[in-house]
């Protein structure tokens, strides 16, 4: 088949550009474009429970609202992420903010007060607002609920239920009742709270509840379908909460610039993971070998646009 | 200034997606929607002499119809690329296509004649095809104006000229008398023809002449303007044209990624070519760390609205 | 200072390579020399407490056995790493061994019941003798140790305690009473393994546990230093341990290839830790963008002939 | 067959090391430790013309006396590299050097006169030098072999005669008669003396020639290897000088961080080389996914201890 040479336009809309890199159809951009095409069908499958993998530094980057609206869109039915997204998430839902446009050597800014995120900076004061809120909200949950040990996703869910901001994901997750599973949420400075709370007051965490909840998600599915953004912990937790199912998902989709060749797990290729049985053996996958703030707007975009043609 | 997260709908078109990314401003959608804006502004800004690079393989990925756009709308005054480039131009300029879809081990593709470019590939009747063509334009050269040495520019005007496909940005830029420059026009199989030819006619290459030509076209500019994809000769050639001026370039953008911690010139930021007098102090400098034949596109339909704008 | 041109010879041993590194001093090279002269600097001095991260796939890659000799030596005191690195780690303790050489489609493998990890691989068996053995060590722990909750790190040296293959660096850090941190242990077969268990016996983790433990070991070092291999959770666990402390790390070397213009903690600077305060402003830091399999050995080979000699 | 855990001790080679990374094989140690393998059956070998290929910056790095060592101890027949590799050794030849430890703003630099290649620097002083040192070589050279066209690699080999620094890789070819191929010569500081140069004295560049010298090569060779630092003109130039031959290399390393998925031929794999008969079906090669500076001296010392004990 012929790789069309792309005609592009001014004013195309992203799907339109999407349709174009689809005609190529190869490279990166053939890839990008066959992402677009596998989503929307997983997406638009009743059949599908789509499990979200997001590592990074999104709410930094300015997408932590697109995620929120994947979920008003019911696009996702369960979320795996980092400590530090949802830190990130909640500091934005109390009102504090990213900044961007500050220079200066790394000394200088501890110097000022200012944590750099690449060249995303956020002051001290937002983690001292963090503090008072997140110890409040703590305190608000039912005592009968932390003392014995609660799950992750549902600690998550009951600080996201206290939220008034509707661009936080963790909010938007609480109210669509998306799970949100942060295995590693000791790794985070949520977590450190977390840790702070646990001193003063009851508060136990029970991890393995939060692997049954997942694993019972994967088993009770239909299909299943991944949409996983960078790699780490959230790419891995999705990937083997299908292995003991005894069947792998049907669809997969990464976005990741890490590479395979160096053995790790972020960088493996889906393929791999059909070797694992964690993705099944006639699944549809696609590796997009490219960065998430480019390419995640222009794919939410272009998704929006395919779903309501249908 | 506060990191706005985007707000991101269907039927956006690149240019309102392109904004969003400025308003979040960091990351690698920042640097690509100040890529837009950098651009825009040399483009439409009448005293810059806007010079174009193009390394990778950007016809057998789609993009080569682009390239050509760009240069009917204006956007280019000066094309340094490699030998690959040129070649898959002048391929589909002679009928042939690059296709896609073909699986197999590349040695059973040498079996069957197919020759692979990633997933993009080329049957070696293509080449069969070049070699009449090319063999048949260059005898249509007078020989006075090759037996002397003739400059690599003037020749591919030559067969620039020469050619009948309107998507051929090597015909297009002959109709718009912009120079494509190719220091390495031996390092390609288009090479490999000329030598072939030479074998048998009067042909020689007078690249000192090449050189003279784009020192002079940097001299003659008020100010300049330096669009780069991808690295290798096309990049060092262009920033290296303004060394002998006692002034650099007053804008570069460059979408590559080549890191630069491994110290070879592909992977350089722009800013290193300030210490070297090659871009000026006070220049506006975008490097995007991306993927061309995701970022091209976009970058192309978001500069023609932003120009249709003004 | 003069870049050396650096002097190679037949015979050289890992050190005296360094040591011409050294003399260069520039580039990726320069970057892995000033490591290993950091790296001795941290390890022989008395008053550092050394914190070792690993992230990616360390056993199958054949680096597994380094590690446990890094602990027999001494040159670290806490290590923070992945489940998956961790449950390798077993499977090698119990008898079974990773392979290579294998080729085939990864449906293939899967039929054959084979696990790829890029190319290295494991047989189902593996999984098979994991579950056996764990299950019977996880009996073998006494019920009041693992009823009210259990901190990762001590399981783990429970389970350390009962290995009898000295190449492990599970066992060699139980014997050693270096702690192993495993924050996302759930995210890992051998966590799957524990909450199987969990589902007829009684087991709970106690993850905020395991937190106040490393914050207590950073809280109580004099100084402290990070030798951070790839990113992930092990990383920015090990940064976020001296958070709280009020002071930050005295010296950190790490070792990865992801980058940092993406903005993700993986592949950020060590330098942007400073903003955090997670290093300490006048601290020395070393960032070594490379592959681990291949400077992993050299860096540990250069490591002990320096530390003999001094 | 087993991946076998490394067994790394204190002051071994980097041949006993490499060992140990043979018997792990897999990842990229794996690799390194076959690339030395393959590299010494190549140069051992009476029948196997060596073409070694180098972008990059060598000489910046520390590296350029190890291109001099190779060459004086028979390792390569042929020289593909950049104008600037060969700017930079004529540099060093003529008694100026690289410096490092240099801090500051590429602005501030620019301002001393000082030009910046990621860590190692080189004074305005050095280009100076260059321009008197080559304009009187230049001169040197008997107006006959000049002015009617002379190919790259007799240039070069005539300058190479006039140099009196042995660690200098330029001379040590040239005294060894290795030709060094640079098809873009005029891409580079020295291109642009030659140029100067042209403004008031004979001179033209036969290029054809040149390229007419290394199919002459290819064709003449019994067998053929590559080694191929980095990508751009130096790969593309060795893996072409075979594809008139209608035999394509029988061996072939090649040491790279760019990746394949982008499509261009810097990151191509070298099996995407077989589908074009530029590597022979049946030949064995080596993808080292690498830094350079870091693998080159470790390759070096290893590949000298092999082939004594041969």
């Amino acid at each position: 088949m012929r790789v069309k040479q792309m005609d592009i336009k001014s004013g195309m809309s992203a799907l339109e550009i999407i349709e174009e890199m689809a005609g190529a159809g190869v490279f990166i951009a053939g890839r990008l474009a066959r992402a677009v095409h596998v989503l929307s069908e997983m997406i638009s499958s009743e059949d599908v429970t789509v499990f979200f993998g997001a590592a990074g530094a999104l709410v930094p980057a300015g997408l932590g609202r697109i995620i929120a609206e994947m979920i008003y869109d019911g696009f996702i039915d369960v979320i795996v992420t980092t400590g530090a997204n949802i830190t990130h998430d909640l500091i934005e839902a109390f009102g504090e903010t990213h900044v961007k446009g500050i220079k200066g050597e790394d000394e200088k800014l501890r110097e000022n007060g200012i944590n750099r995120i690449f060249d995303s900076y956020l002051s001290d004061n937002a983690f001292v607002v963090l503090e008072k809120r997140i110890q409040e909200i703590l305190t608000d949950i039912p005592v009968e609920r932390r003392k014995e040990g609660i799950p992750v996703y549902e600690l998550l869910k009951e600080i996201g239920l206290r939220l008034n901001y509707k661009h936080s994901f963790v909010k938007a997750a609480a109210e669509a009742d998306v799970p949100i599973f942060c295995p590693a949420i000791t790794d985070s400075i949520l977590g450190l709270q977390m840790w702070l709370f646990s001193q003063r007051n009851a508060l136990k965490l029970d991890v393995l509840e939060d692997l049954h909840k997942i694993i019972s998600i994967a088993y009770e599915s239909k299909k299943a379908g991944a949409f996983i953004l960078g790699g780490g912990v959230p790419k891995n937790h999705i990937l083997q909460a299908m292995l003991l199912t005894g069947r792998g998902f049907d669809y997969a989709v990464q976005i990741t610039l890490d590479r395979p060749e160096l053995g790790g797990l972020s960088g493996a290729t889906l393929s791999e993971a059909k070797s694992w049985g964690k993705i099944a053996k006639n699944a549809v996958t696609v590796d997009v070998i490219a960065d998430v703030t480019i390419t995640l707007p222009i794919i939410f975009s272009a998704l929006k646009e395919t779903l309501e043609r249908k």
